[in-house]
Parts: structure tokens; C-alpha cells; sequence
């Protein structure tokens, strides 16, 4: 099974467990400040980063922790959580200007992760920082874990500035894949659209790698827009109408991009796509795109994920949840977390075995198809 | 029967059909240039203008031509379309600056509608001019019109401002309701979000004039968004998101607001939304906003609006469609337009003759109390 898990926590990157159980997990590795971690357990009263383990039964732990970090090569268990990564404590980036220190810094710091409003130095510093973090974790978990990787983008920087470092984490660590921020600005929306020749030397590396982005905005530094509930859904969508509205993957019919959150608006208005699908491209939409984008299942209840499974067809379909969710309560009705979207599909009864393990795990291995390599050498 | 209708032109206004057969239609005029009109003529192959009579029996021509804006008082038919309406024969505005007089201007001028980025002086001529274009189409089939105004929201320029085009409008014209745009920037969200008290001064008096205002953005001027297709959609999420973020509906209990497009993405991520209400405002929505926040039905496609009618509660959804619609054409799965959104009702079986009745008409009147009353005294 392939979890597609992705955080809310900005300063994340997306990486892979995979357990001799056959079970993939995708996830968003966190990283949060002390505060918002009390936060978090007492609102639950329990250490609900745990939950993941309850879920899918293998995978360990979502933070961080310095003693992980600092585990030994022989020293395999995950250790409980017990407090804030230090990134700084692993690898000092005096280089970075306007890095800053204290471990309640890091929170500030979530800007410049991926692609947001950071300068060029620093995004680098910073994307360097999180992929080592997560080839740490890869090297101690080699059967656990597989990278992707986080990428050096800020506001007016063209993409093609995190070609290096993209070539990097693939050639050199071993990633999968990479998340791209369609908005560096972080909710003003300054830079050109995806689908602008301004992209295309990353997405020309993309393709000569064969690796996917997922297309995730980082945080929103425009009040208008709440982060996890507005912002993120309305990226999704922006990013969809880019696609549907151009011809990008005639000149890349290889290139792959996975939209999260359901892809935002995109399922619940389906008409609205197919009918400008046929009226714009006179084609339909699984001729123009639908070989090049797919939606993950982070969609926070069952009748929505039943919907997504309805509408948009299966192949296109990518198994993913959050932790940590933009929703971290129990839904009264049913005292289930909101965001267990396992469970949601699993009430899907319409989906044949053999459609549920395409959403479950054989979609992403055909989407990361260095993954897919990964998991068969390893008889996965 | 309510139709809250809106065309996809964004030289528009909103308004109300009443017909003898108690039929209702919301509906947004469409203002369109020559070269607009003859595309959707040669892609229809008819006159496909005349669709929404086919579809509510009553409601006769949207696009008001310049024969319909001289007709006499007592030449009640409406004429055949004929051509694109010069708003500048009826009435000149030479103290618009910037404002453009060829009728292929008629196009930019749309940005000027409503809160687009127009300047001050040119958004208030523009918002006479439309409001009183509305009121003359009210004069001239008071059985059928009723108005709802256009308001001169410029970028930067506080909302205030269109109090007293909004007095007039309501006290003098007898129009019944408002258009607010949430982002007069046209896609830069450069003003505060809608729960700021930059807007209140305009909610206290939407408040004692017991008027609501459909939020609806204007065009897009970023190219990031499609218009209809993404800056529409993303524009509904953003706005509702907002509203459950905030306590303004402590401060104003009966403030109410439309949220067209089935509000964005907002009921496919409805389990999202009730946790966040749960989580972070310690009550249901119900209790915080639903009172005061109503979705309408313009979503294309059956399985969109059935979802809809199955997760919002029926008392918050007001039946709408489009015209001239974000897609013009016809689903070759079904032979059907795509925006003929009544069919769509029609088709939820689950959906009782009491329910579909508080959506096509009862909602509508509890909303639009000024149109209750008017149509009480006419004896809808």
C-alpha cells in the first residue's frame, strides 16, 4: 500500500516507507516548533504523531528528533518522540542570511522551505539542509524510506536555479521525485504559471530523470488566503486549470504531476473541466491530461472520497493522507480522525479489489517509476 | 421557482425574474462585445441566448440589446437579439477616465464592473450606468425584474464607498440585494479578506437595509487564474474559508452572503471544513456561519450537484445556474448543456418536493427578504 501522507506543517519534504509488508507510506516529513508540538498533544492528550503507526502499521514516526537524527547506524528502532529537530545542530548554515537560530526559528524558517518567499541563498541553504535530513533518514531506514526531494525555489528565481540540486538528490541520494511550489510568492501569485516556458528547464530535467512533482504551495503570506483551507485547495485548482488549459504535455507527453488535496475544487467540478476540455482542446480530458496528472485522496471525509473514486477515473487516483492534518480533531459523528482517508476508501465498496490496489499502490508505481525499480529490486 | 442565475461575462449584474407562473430567476445581465456574441453564435449554431426560456418557461432574452433599452413602456415583448449593447448611447461618461467608446471597447471595460481595478471615479460612473441599465430592464417588465446592484469597488479604495450607491439602489430603485467582489485587485488579493473591519461600515448598512450580497469576484488580471475556471472557483473557497475563520457573524447576525459556483471547493472538502469549525471555533458550522452563508447550485455536472444536495444541509442551498455560462456547449455523454444545472436537480431522487422547493424558490425568499415582500405583494 502506498500512503500519499503530506503534512501541514510547511517545512516538510515528501519521501517514502516502504515495509517488507508490501506497504509504501509517501510522506511529508514535519518538522515543528516545540510550541506547536505541545500544542498538538494537548489537544489530543496523546502522541497522535503516532497515529500513522496505528494506520498503516509500519510506519515509525513522522518527527524528527534529534536522536534520530543522531541514531547510530545499528540502532534501528525509532526512538520516542521527545522534542524539536535543531536542524542547525546537524549542519550550521552561517551561509544563510537571514537563517535564524533558536529552535523557535524554525517556524519562521517554514518560508523559506521548498519555494517560498526565502532569497536564492537561502532557499539552497535550506533545501540542502532538508534533503540531507531526509537521505539521513533514507540511510538509516533503507528499507523504510526513499526520498523526494524538497527544491530550491523563491519568488522571481526561474526554475531552472534548482536543476542542481534536483539532479542531486536523484543521481546522488536516490530520490524519487520532487515537490514543486506553483507560487514562490506565497499567495500573491507573481511568478508565471506552470505551464509558462519559464518552468521548462526543470521540467526538461524532470523528464531526462523520469521523476514527478508533486505540485504543493507552501505557506500563505497573503491574509486572504488561510493556509491549509484556502490557499492549498486553491493551488490545486489553479494548478489543474493551468494544465487544462494549454498544451504543455504535447511538448512533454512524459512529464507527471501529482496535485494533492483531491486536487482542490477540480472532482466537485468535473462538468465545468471535461466541458472546457472539449469546447477549448476538442479533445477530451484523458486524451489532453489525464496520462500526465493525478489527484491524491486527501479529502477529509467519506463522502468526498467516495465522489473523487466516482467521478475521476481510477488510474488517475493516488492513495494519500496528512500528518500532520490540516484537521487533527475525531469527527464527533463517527470518533474517527477527520484525517484517516484509509478509511474512508475502505468504504468505498463500489472499487473492485483490483481498482483499490490501483489507488493503494499501483498508480504511485507507475507515477515514480524509480520507485517502482526500487520496490522490485527489493521483491517488493 | 428561483433560478440565480449568472452569466459568465463579467460585465454583469444580478437581477430577478418574476413571471405569473411563479417562477423566479436570479439572473446576472450579460453586457458582451459584438465579437463575443458572433463566436457563440457560430458555435451554437443558434441562437443559444435563448436557451434559459426554453429551460424557465418565462424568462425571455438575458442580452439586452439596444432595441429592448428603447423600447416604450408599452412595448413589453422583448425583442429578438440583435446586437451588442453601447452602453454609451444611453447614457455618456465623459467623466470616465479611461473609460473606452468603440463598441469593441465594451470588452475592457468589463474590468471596470462591479470592483475590478478600475480607478474611483471610473468604478462609480460604471456602477450608475449598469444599476441604472437594470432598472430600466425593471421598468420596462416590472413583472418579471428586480434588481440587484452593482457596487463601485476599486482596489485600495475602502468599501464605504459604496454605501451610497447602495442606499440608491435599494431605497430608490427597489433593488433587492448586491454583488461584493472579494478581491477588487482582479486576482492579486491585495485588499484585507472580507472579516476585516475595513468592510463593516458596508455590512451595517447591508444590515439595516436587509439586503444580502452574492460574493462573486470580478475578472482575472492575473494570469496565474482562469477566470471562470479557476479564480471563480478559487475566489468561493477563499471567501468561505475566511467567513469560518473569523467571528463576524457575531457582530453581525443577520449579515448574509451567496456563494455562487456551489461554493467552490468548499462542499467536496466539507469533512475539512466541519473539523476546522469543531476544532478551532469549538462549535459546528451550523451554529457559527450557516446561518448566514448560502451556496447556489452552478456546478455542471449531475454528480456535482447531487453530492452537493447530499452535504450541505438543504436550507443553505439557493438554486442558480449560468448564462452565458462558463461552458457554452453540450455533454456529448447526455446531448445536454453543461450548464443546464435544473436538469441536474431534477435527477436527485433523494431529494423531497418540500426540499426541492426551499432550493428552487423558499431559501431564496428567506435570503432576499425585499424580494419576499415584493412578491408576497404581488401575490407569488
Amino acid at each position: 500500500m502506498i500512503d500519499h501522507l503530506h503534512g501541514a506543517a510547511e517545512l516538510c519534504n515528501l519521501g517514502f516507507t516502504c515495509s517488507t509488508f508490501h506497504f509504501v507510506s509517501i510522506g511529508l516529513f514535519s518538522i515543528v516548533s516545540e510550541s506547536e508540538i505541545q500544542d498538538h498533544l494537548l489537544q489530543d492528550g496523546e502522541v497522535s504523531f503516532g497515529r500513522l503507526l496505528q494506520r498503516t502499521g509500519d510506519t515509525k514516526c513522522l518527527i524528527f528528533c534529534d536522536k534520530v537524527l543522531e541514531a547510530s547506524e545499528t540502532e534501528k528502532e525509532i526512538l520516542p518522540f521527545e522534542g524539536v529537530i535543531n536542524l542547525y545542530h546537524k549542519r550550521p548554515v552561517e551561509a544563510a542570511k537571514g537563517a535564524r537560530r533558536s529552535p523557535d526559528a524554525v517556524l519562521p524558517s517554514r518560508r523559506q522551505s521548498g519555494s517560498s518567499p526565502g532569497q536564492r541563498a537561502d532557499s539552497l541553504v535550506w533545501a540542502e539542509v532538508c534533503n540531507d535530513l531526509i537521505h539521513r533518514v533514507c540511510t538509516l531506514f533503507p528499507d523504510n524510506f526513499v526520498g523526494v526531494c524538497q527544491l530550491p525555489q523563491s519568488p522571481g528565481v526561474p526554475p531552472a536555479n534548482c536543476i542542481p540540486e534536483l539532479r542531486r538528490c536523484v543521481e546522488e541520494l536516490g530520490f524519487v521525485g520532487c515537490n514543486l511550489n506553483p507560487d514562490p510568492s506565497g499567495g500573491y501569485w507573481k511568478d508565471p504559471p506552470l505551464t509558462d516556458p519559464y518552468w521548462y528547464p526543470l521540467y526538461e530535467e524532470m523528464v531526462r530523470l523520469d521523476v514527478p512533482a508533486m505540485v504543493h504551495v507552501s505557506s500563505s503570506c497573503n491574509r486572504n488566503f488561510h493556509g491549509t483551507r484556502a490557499h492549498y485547495l486553491n493551488g490545486d485548482t489553479t494548478a489543474f486549470m493551468q494544465f487544462l488549459h494549454s498544451d504543455l504535455f504535447k511538448h512533454f507527453p512524459t512529464l507527471r504531476f501529482i496535485i494533492p488535496h483531491g486536487s482542490g475544487a477540480v472532482p466537485y467540478h468535473w462538468g465545468r473541466y471535461r466541458g472546457l476540455s472539449l469546447e477549448e482542446r476538442q479533445r477530451a480530458m484523458e486524451e489532453h491530461l489525464l496520462k500526465n496528472v493525478f489527484f491524491d485522496t486527501c479529502v477529509y471525509h467519506e463522502p468526498g472520497v467516495r465522489f473523487l473514486t466516482e467521478v475521476v477515473p481510477v488510474e488517475n487516483i493516488i492513495f494519500g493522507s496528512e500528518m500532520i492534518g490540516a484537521i487533527r480533531g475525531r469527527d464527533p459523528k463517527t470518533g474517527e480522525y477527520f484525517d484517516d482517508t484509509k478509511k474512508y476508501l475502505d468504504a468505498c465498496s463500489h472499487l473492485s479489489d483490483k481498482e483499490l490496489h490501483q489507488i493503494f499502490e499501483g498508480n504511485a508505481r507507475r507515477v515514480y517509476p524509480r520507485l517502482d525499480a526500487l520496490l522490485t529490486q527489493r521483491g517488493c
